[in-house]
């Protein structure tokens, strides 16, 4: 590796830090690409692993297969426990090991997490969808109580094992509601014929509507599909209490389950704290417009983890596509600060906002100005999402698996494959 | 339910249960299929999802899925915790659930685990290839160290963390070593290319050839292939002990590894010892030819579990062709005794043993008279496959994407992907 050319190093291989890496392969710089995980997931397909739609690996890349062809690009599976901003160099936890690497430049894009808003206890009850663990044990938590369900004599016990309740009514809490509802009223009733299970899928949204960044019009059709599919919308009344067995709503509605995703909100990465900069309510890190950290040379931070004002007030969303595009930019801006050219400003190519509400179902938003909704939005969904994915080096045909996988109506992916460290076993390390 | 109908319960969706499950599907009893896994896992190939070939849900059917259209067939989620053999009822846990459920006639077919040889001491440091959760385990492993193993400075270490052992000369270890071997050779040092990370594959086996049921002439041409292929064979020597880091044989050779794989011996189901028979060393429960359990009315038994002299002397091996043609013949007896017929002896139909060593190398020993090696040998092995497999519905095209991946030297399913219970999380269940 020639030591010569100015190290680039990026932390986190989403959407932001992927595009990042790739704006930097073949070019005249030493890239190290960090991840906790050796894989990039495809996160708006996550809802369809934990529904028996796919497989994991249908959604996960290898990071070094992303990049075999780039030698300029290596890749390291750790985790960052420590930046110094003054020494430019990063400390990296790998397994048992403890490594520094110095860096030129720093790509922060370590996304963002869950948050519970201060309801710490929520926590304990619920499972969530932002990884593919996340996704799997979701999977398996459900399909482990619908088994149970079906010996369960104790009616309460079995309502509380086949009624799920999703908090949080953006794109995620849609897409997973609704695909809950068909994995259970399309597939697992079918084979459950010796025995009579009542299954609820209810959906709670504290504000008064859903999807909040879309106009009136998408928001009650977003509504009127989720009611017509069949899942329960319970606007309004924010989450008061969560158990094992029951949640409790401000309102004092009771429900009983045993399933609680909670998709309600996330904040910016933890990561974002060891740059000692002011952070905003969500966590997140004030960027410069070139997407540089303000006061930390050589650092840039984009996507879910930054706060940008844009034009028209407010940040920018957290969504894949900002990520992309601010990914993109920092790696344009460090190479155009290493051939001594000007930086360029953020500027969001925005297509337009979509959730998919189950098959057929869909509401979108092309461009923030063309409303669409039903089955002419979900074609809309698809495309968008094959123009993503194609994207990467041969994922046409992993699309079409996808495709017909959700035309279809089977779910093939329907293995309770639970990984625990076993007792008396070498570890995972 | 018709409840009039006399009640079959079988113990283990594995090759004995499912096939004894089949033959008594559509036929007047009801069946209760008990299995600690929603599905049933193809093991032949268990060591290719452990060596990043296959998909872990291309190796595993839902077992509601395989007898969705078999309406006297039902399914439990469950482990059977008692057998009363005098009252006729099993106990069986279900998550927290304990239920009981009465039989006419129980037929086990549990299986097999792991032994030691009385050596519970090496299990601490030692990985297993017997269930889908083992593979995704051994997989996890591997590449995990590998990772690792590239940011290592101390040599000793990193050695140890590119260094497979497998113990056991039987097919299981000839056909790990060699697809590991493949898959660090092929696939992982092609994308390390930064590091020049030295890889080694060892097998050993106390005895002083390799796969001992075998005529000489085999076991010499597996020995020469494995060791073409270049993994290194060393015989004649048992393991003495097992450490995090390091193997001691018995001659004194010390081998660095943090990856030991124990493919060395099995013993039959613990749960053989709920019936209270005498059990041979090696745990299996004696049955009569008719696969019937002595002084065990009603109890049949069959597969790995069991011991049946053969004509020729001996019991029969522990193979997936005696499991399956076992669980037919108790099924076959079951509906001969409600029936009011004679019972059948059992009478196995040998169709030979078969070990692969890697791509286009294998032996075979047809009908235990025609030996074969290598290439053609290997198409056997793929051959008799296929028509194990066609005896799934719809399994064809996974064959052919099997096919797919073997022949390529591609290994896309390369994701680290761990299944731990998470702090403060939702349990599993």
């Amino acid at each position: 590796m020639n030591t010569k050319q100015p190290r680039v190093i990026i932390v986190g291989a989403g959407f932001g830090g992927l595009f990042a890496a790739r704006a930097l392969a073949n070019k005249p710089v030493d890239v190290l690409l960090i991840d906790r995980n050796n894989f990039h997931t495809f996160t708006p397909l996550l809802y369809q692993v934990a529904t028996c739609a796919l497989d994991p690996s249908e959604i996960a890349y290898p990071v070094r297969t992303i990049f075999r062809k780039n030698k300029n690009i290596r890749s390291l599976l750790g985790m960052v426990t420590d930046i110094d901003y003054t020494k430019k160099s990063v400390t990296i936890q790998i397994g048992a090991q403890t490594v520094q690497e110095a860096y030129d430049y720093l790509i922060l894009a370590s996304g963002s997490v869950p948050t519970y808003f201060g309801q710490d206890a929520f926590r304990e009850n619920s499972l969530e969808l932002r990884t593919l663990s996340d996704a799997v044990e979701l999977r398996n938590h459900v399909l482990t109580l619908f088994e149970e369900a079906a010996w369960e004599e104790d009616e309460a016990v079995q309502e509380a094992m086949t009624t799920i309740v999703v908090v949080g009514g953006g794109p995620t809490g849609l897409e997973t509601a609704g695909a809950i509802y068909e994995l259970y009223n399309h597939v697992l009733n079918r084979e459950y014929l010796h025995h009579e299970l009542e299954t609820r899928v209810i959906l709670i949204e504290m504000q008064p509507f859903l999807l909040a960044p879309y106009p009136d019009k998408l928001q009650q059709a977003a509504l009127e599909q989720l009611r017509s599919l069949g899942v329960e919308v319970q606007l309004g009344s924010p989450v008061k209490e969560v158990t094992a067995d029951h949640v409790t709503l401000a309102d004092r509605t009771m429900i009983r389950t045993k399933t609680l995703v909670w998709a309600a909100g996330v904040k910016g990465s933890p990561l974002a704290e060891m740059l000692d900069v002011p952070l905003n309510r969500a966590g997140q890190v004030s960027i410069l417009p070139t997407t540089e950290v303000p006061d930390r040379p050589g650092i840039y931070a984009v996507g879910d983890m930054t706060y940008l004002e844009r034009p028209s007030g407010g940040g920018y969303p957290m969504m894949i596509p900002v990520a992309q595009q601010q990914g993109e930019l920092a790696a344009e801006n460090i190479l155009a600060e290493i051939g001594g050219q000007e930086k360029r400003p953020f500027r969001y190519h925005d297509r337009g906002i979509m959730a998919t509400i189950g098959r057929r179902r869909a509401v979108a938003w092309i461009y923030n100005k063309i409303p669409m909704r039903g089955y002419l939005a979900w074609l809309a969904w698809l495309a968008l999402h094959l123009v993503t994915l194609l994207g990467f080096r041969n994922r046409l045909n992993v699309f079409i698996n996808w495709m017909w996988n959700y035309f279809t109506y089977d779910r093939s992916v329907r293995i309770i494959l639970e990984q625990g460290p076993q007792e008396g076993k070498a570890s995972n390390l």
